[in-house]
């Protein structure tokens, strides 16, 4: 939430964050500017005050429907400067200097999100050699971190990206029941594909329908030619976005179609088991690490290795917990256990819990995962379809 | 093409990229890749040597499909730096610093690509002051201009995906020649979108479909409740993407129903001619502003204003002339007349060339657009439907 974005500035001294695009649209200035239909720009924020955005002369009406301020880059004098300057880093510590002398900041300024990290580089340089007072931080991202909270709009948006993903999850079950002659994991793609578009869904990433072997690499986007065999683990991971917003959701099921093996069925219990268990016990306030602790434990005590027992296993549980889901698919908070994660559970996260148990020269991986919201309470699922193996 | 890079490179003494990848895919990292379909990454490049991928395990297999030279970031000591660093940018520091110790580089190194500056910045003073000789150039994206000039695999995808654009130009020619009671925009929008979805292609951006007032500023989306009128434009410019490949194509025609008038004709003939002006002129080995200046040129004569002799205008020609298509919408060559493009046209370069004249108080806007591969004659169009008036 924005108010956050004020709270981490002011603790760190900053006066002023820009968040530049240079085409790429990207996660941080697409919730800075509540989803600018613009091509290039950038977003400007002080402490207290609302988002100013600067856009370019051809896309001031689309500027303007963000309902912030706007400026031009003309008012810097984007025109004049960049007619006569032969460097771009150059130009642009100019340009942004502009900006400074005009939108005054009350402390130092950083720039984040993804933009062309060369180009930056020499900018920061620059500006810092022109005077200017440039926050060198730790490398931390703090508009990620104010992104970390969702507000009520941001969770009824992704809620309703998860109706949707269940529709497209429940069209997938009703094929494996059907079951025709030859399925190949390329029809189910081509499913997916074709129902994630009619629902207003974007399919950002390729989606994840591994198959055997194939399954138990969690990464895996699957063979398109492979068929479909009896009493083998299906894992299907779908991570649509929503076209107009942005906002994604994140769902995995695993399936069988056909008799289910014993060990199969032990080892979806064992990851259903570690998946009820972390879901029930978060809370807010607590960090994030607990619970990846708290799945390897529990892991461990059924005899499976882990990347805590051994960090490079790829037999047993081989990731971390989960993650947050907003405008990127992966974003904060995270569940590593490794010292520079501070991450806590807060209200307003939303987050996926996704245990999986992967055995590749057995070709047997099973992972479970639904998106949540945290609220006092705890872990509030905004998926509810069946987890079983049965489609 | 990738052979461009090391002759950008020598030229500058750098011995190393690195173009990072941190969930958010971004054109060079694809384009370096060959599209790897990883969520995380580092594709590092050495002169004379081809690229490596340095990937994650759990995605080990989907960056092997790359054909790459594959190395894990636990080679380079990711899990037992980042399990004891409390601060991102020496952690980075630290595992780049194993990475070049390694991968030994015979020059400076350089990092290239989107990703979150303010990281990079700390890295990068981080790697220098630990010794490294880091590349501090001028801000320019060598990356970005050795991906201008395609190699014929690369033409030939984007010639597809054009193939496929005019087919849904079509759509809606068929769409507003039935001509439905109450066509409105809207309708056109969700038209296009379920066409580009059909054929594999995916609307990266919403399609421009503006309409009167609205088609006089070149980015406005459009408005989806506005009814279709007789005798005033539509401008549909149509930017999709192949779902598989990330190549974009571009494309813009203006259209009217019913009678046109005898401005807007008028209006129109004048953009043909400088669209036709500027692809018959065009030559590989000549400054891409040089048809920007001619353009100019043409509509001064005509009586226009344009940003060259006004550079404050919103009427008559407000942009440039055209701008490369690959991985991203736009990239190199651009057309601008600034001291700092010196873009050259160059065999294997792919284009659009794309006049447009507005006039927002008078309701009126045109613009025509076509993509184009340079080759040793000139300039060979890549789409060929009409660019008349009437659909």
């Amino acid at each position: 939430v924005l108010s956050d974005l004020d709270v981490l500035m002011r603790a760190r001294g900053i006066g002023m964050v820009v968040v530049p695009m240079h085409e790429a649209q990207h996660a941080s200035f697409r919730w800075m500017t509540g989803g600018a239909k613009v091509t290039r720009g950038y977003a400007v924020k002080r402490p207290g005050h609302p988002p100013l955005l600067i856009a370019y002369p051809m896309e001031r009406e689309e500027a303007a429907a963000t309902g912030l301020a706007v400026r031009s880059i003309h008012d810097f004098g984007h025109e004049a400067i960049f007619r006569s300057s032969r460097n771009l880093a150059d130009g642009y510590a100019r340009f942004f200097g502009n900006i400074f002398r005009d939108v005054v900041a009350e402390g130092s300024i950083a720039f984040f999100g993804n933009a062309p990290v060369h180009l930056y580089a020499g900018i920061i340089d620059r500006l810092e050699a022109d005077g200017w007072n440039m926050f060198r931080g730790d490398g931390e991202d703090l508009i990620q971190l104010a992104r970390k909270r969702k507000d009520p709009r941001e969770v009824e948006t992704i809620r309703d990206v998860g109706r949707r993903t269940e529709e497209v999850v429940q069209e997938v079950r009703e094929l494996l029941r059907a079951r025709p002659a030859d399925l190949r994991i390329g029809d189910i793609k081509e499913l997916v594909t074709r129902e994630i578009g009619r629902r207003g869904l974007i399919e950002d990433h390729e989606t994840i329908v591994s198959h055997g072997r194939d399954a138990a690499i969690p990464h895996s986007r699957g063979d398109a030619a492979q068929r479909v065999e009896e009493s083998v683990p299906i894992v299907i991971d779908i991570f649509p976005a929503d076209r107009v917003s942005g906002y994604f959701f994140d769902l995995t099921r695993t399936f069988c179609v056909g008799s289910v093996p014993d060990a199969l069925r032990a080892i979806h219990a064992d990851v259903l088991s570690a998946f009820d268990t972390a879901r029930r016990e978060m809370r807010p306030g607590t960090p994030a690490s607990t619970y990846q602790s708290l799945v390897c434990g529990f892991f461990e005590s059924r005899g499976y290795p882990t990347t805590r027992s051994a960090p490079a296993t790829t037999d047993g549980y081989v990731h971390s917990l989960g993650h947050g889901v907003g405008l990127d698919i992966h974003e904060r908070p995270f569940f590593s256990l490794s010292d520079s994660n501070r991450d806590q559970i807060e209200e307003g996260d939303v987050l996926t819990i996704e245990p999986g148990l992967y055995f590749p020269d057995r070709g047997i991986g099973v992972r479970i995962e639904d998106t949540f919201v945290i609220t006092k309470d705890g872990a509030e699922p905004l998926s509810h379809g069946s987890r079983a193996l049965e489609p």
